[in-house]
């Protein structure tokens, strides 16, 4: 095409777990032996896409190998660390440079751009590792009085400064002690669980509830996010996240009976009914609250059968993208029930995918080529449903039914098969290609049907302005009403600042074309300045009025959480 | 039996609209020309259960053909009238007696007892019909500044004093002008209504969408509850509602996408998008806020299409209430989609469902107790599935399979299609029996599965302590984690002091037992002092201090509106 080598090359990517106590440590995703490198096809892709050559990848950059040194002042007064210690045990409170680091860090873009160069953004002033909710509600009422903030940390896996603690104090970290399925509730359908609970523990103790709780069945929590592996129950609920299967089971906002919050106004205790009418639901207004309200010890999930077995994995090709979301539409207002994979891509995703999943250059890639379904246009839609067994059945029978009427080729459960393998381990490519300088991100909106074409259209439009950038969108999260638009960018910049300005441009862009600032990676500190001019003066205000009596000092994860305080 | 009087004696049962302007054409529940009077084997039954012979059936009193008088003075000061007549126009403000009654009076049998005895409750000073969100803002803010009371009026059928204008000041009718809908949006399935629209205009609007909106297809709200006759689209968000299908199509609260509220601190406008994540959703917390943060002036609703031609009607008998229970619970969490009418009967209902819906007597009967189902143990369960066709033919087959399973008996669709015909009219009944001093009246909660037997026990012991007191109950509004339970008690009281003292007894037993103190009737002013100790201080304080947010001068609902101010 444009003369770019398509040789054998191969660039050494890291094949190595970081080195202890290093910078890469911090902030390579995922497990620390698990890898996931870009193969040949999709690395000739983006070597055309960005006008790279295989001299870009010949010598990596800015790896982090080196030992995280914190020089970052202990601004805490000995007095209150001393009385932090009385409270959860000295054991139970670092202070060196490593853990302060780790503990402030979440998973953007710009903190790790800042860690691989050997810094490090706002630094907690000691790391806390509460025993049970008497040490939070202890920790939180001394904090309260002293004015030291609080921030706490779920899983670590925010990419949007939402622990980030811009205005040092505690970092309270709940993972580590407060990780422990309480109750089992097999009647009810429900489990009882400690917030910092890590999704496959979670999963897993459900999984084996036979074992575990004398339960007659084995069963599932149903919230799978690309961050499962390194995010917290507490986490999900707190920042409104969404799993991989939510058009099923829906999102972490529909998954939750009831919590238990320590805030600086004292404890919130909701109570454990499937619906009441009992006035605004406490329950449901400390959802979101991420952080800022008080901390979430405790909550009660709903949890459903585990029956893999009933599972209908399919993928289609379609002539282009408004075929797609026609279909996807009809799907979702079908009133049939809901698949519960449920993702499609635009053209370019599309392209990108075929290479990921290994479908390219197969017979199907063939077939597909056969059929007329042109590369630049067809796009690719894959999931599987599951549910009782009659159920899942209809349901894939009604979705093949519409796909096929909307002009799609059946390409069978090949591509979902793939994509289920890498479903966790896609982002660990991002280090792969930022150690060759290459900034892989993503922004996620809500919108309507009626609003999908002109969002979509906006956001690709001002992302494609940008010469050698790539813009790969998919859907994923399903509503009679409307579902998600997710945005990955993949471009070299000139330095972070060209790239912080670029996001900025595309989240303008966003609300300019009626999207949602965020439909599950929350908001935090990085989208906090967005929310007045979102939501309006009068929400922002109601959101300040909650703010100001659950925290009165503003303890809870200040500065510029959900644009609360700014 | 006992000996009663089982002749041909038929009570002299009203049969007449009530006049014009009396206190009868206040508290008439539904249709003033519609009648619904006990059959005979339902008389029979009850002169049985509660001791009484022909003879408490020939004389009605308090039938309230009065003409209303009301000598309350009206406390608005003259200057405030001009001022609110001047913003909505003098033909949309009244100030005669029956106006200000008929506006300022519920549905209790409190308020009906007393409108019966030519008395009545607390009275607006004024009755104000606005025609816009504008008028709704201009008179807000006049109010707010002046300090005038105001409470908003849907469709009159509260049963818990909800607006009941305690403190005088406005009753504000919604439903006079602000009764349309505002646009229709067929790619979205939703639709944008005024808050005033009443159900059937709703409904039926929606049903001839392809006349009204040029749409492809015939939608439905798929919102019915009991009050769907007299209430109103707004009135069902504010109160937190659940429609008799509410199994299938979810509650009230599930049914609104965004809603727009003018509050005296500014007007609130949520986005439309089916789900976000940029911090806890205000959408949400106006829900339920019961005129007391604001008026609700538009909402955008989620429709479905409207599919009668896939409804699958059943009905079964089960041995007894515990495997009722456990067969629906089965049902609620089997994954293969909800049934939409799902209601089940304890032993004393399904006594007098069976001559309700006329079945005693007929063959299915004989075919009942030849297998053997016996009277005072057996269980109503009737229902019907809707969606897409295939989907709901399969609950179908899914319900008949689990309720086999636990020994129920398949009754044909006849029971359900006889409770369909009289679902918005039962409580027709009520007038006829209250002619002849008995007051049926109905308390509601919501409990989980595991607390369900433990509720249920609890309340009936201390109704059924009273002698010659029937208490029917079912739930009929089904979730995976638990359901709700309806309790109606029918009895002959000494005097209205002996009935509310009775009446805060169930209440106090139903906390007692681990219920909630309201599944979908929501609170008002008359369980608004139960509030506090349910929900407890900490939960309490967080509606408080929205409350002061919204409405600082204290002048939406105010006089113990959800307990807020007491």
């Amino acid at each position: 095409m444009h003369g770019y080598n398509k040789s054998a090359f191969i660039p050494d990517w890291i094949d190595e777990p970081p080195k202890e106590g290093s910078y890469r440590s911090i902030f390579k995703w995922g497990d620390p032996k698990g890898f996931k490198h870009p193969n040949k096809r999709l690395y000739d892709h983006m070597k055309e896409a960005l006008e790279l050559t295989d001299n870009d990848f010949k010598k990596r950059e800015n790896e982090g190998h080196e030992k995280v040194v914190c020089d970052n002042p202990i601004g805490l007064d000995h007095v209150h660390i001393q009385a932090i210690q009385s409270i959860v045990g000295s054991d139970n409170v670092t202070q060196d440079g490593y853990s302060r680091v780790k503990y402030s860090s979440g998973m953007t873009m710009i903190e790790v751009n800042t860690l691989r160069k050997k810094g490090n953004e706002s630094v907690a002033d000691i790391v806390v590792h509460p025993r049970d909710k008497e040490d939070v509600q202890k920790i939180v009422s001394y904090c309260h009085n002293e004015k030291i903030p609080i921030y706490a940390y779920g899983g670590g896996s925010s990419v949007n400064f939402g622990h980030m603690p811009v205005k040092g104090g505690i970092s309270l970290v709940m993972k580590t002690h407060m990780n422990k399925i309480i109750a089992f509730n097999e009647t009810d359908q429900t489990v009882r669980v400690q917030s910092g609970m890590m999704g496959p523990a979670y999963e897993d103790a459900l999984n084996r509830a036979p074992e575990n709780f004398s339960a007659k069945n084995k069963y599932t929590g149903g919230h799978f996010p690309q961050s499962f592996e390194y995010s917290s129950v507490g986490g999900w609920v707190v920042t409104l996240g969404s799993g991989q299967q939510s058009s099923y089971y829906g999102d972490a906002y529909d998954l939750v009976l009831s919590q238990e919050f320590v805030t600086p106004a004292g404890q919130i205790k909701t109570l454990d009914y499937a619906a009441t009418a009992t006035g605004p639901k406490i329950n449901d207004i400390m959802k979101g609250s991420e952080g800022s309200f008080g901390i979430l010890t405790e909550l009660t999930m709903k949890v459903f059968r585990y029956m893999p077995e009933n599972q209908k994995d399919f993928a289609f090709i379609f002539p282009d993208w408004e075929a797609t979301v026609s279909a996807t539409r009809e799907i979702s207002q079908g009133e049939f029930g809901m698949p519960s994979v449920f993702r499609i891509s635009d053209p370019e995703e599309t392209a990108m995918g075929l290479k990921l999943y290994g479908v390219e250059g197969t017979m199907l890639d063939k077939l597909i080529q056969m059929r007329g379904y042109k590369s630049g246009k067809r796009c690719l839609y894959i999931g599987h449903t599951e549910g009782e067994k009659g159920f899942s059945r209809h349901v894939e029978k009604m979705v093949k039914q519409i796909c096929k009427k909307h002009g799609a080729m059946y390409l069978t459960g090949y591509p979902i098969k793939k994509w289920r393998k890498g479903r966790y381990s896609d982002p660990y490519m991002r280090e792969d290609l930022q150690d060759y300088g290459i900034i892989s991100d993503t922004v996620e909106s809500s919108v309507t049907w009626s609003n999908l074409h002109n969002l979509h259209q906006g956001v690709r439009a001002f992302i494609k302005s940008r010469p050698n950038t790539m813009c790969l969108t998919h859907a994923s999260h399903f509503y009679p009403q409307g579902t998600n638009l997710y945005f990955i960018f993949i471009a070299k910049y000139k330095n972070i600042d060209e790239y912080k300005k670029f996001l900025d441009g595309i989240m303008d862009v966003i609300q300019q074309h009626g999207g949602s600032i965020s439909h599950h990676h929350g908001i935090g500190k990085m989208f906090g300045p967005f929310m007045e001019k979102h939501l309006g003066k009068e929400q922002m205000e109601v959101l300040r009025a909650l703010k100001h009596h659950f925290d009165p000092n503003n303890i809870m994860n200040p500065g510029g959480q959900l644009g609360l305080d700014v």
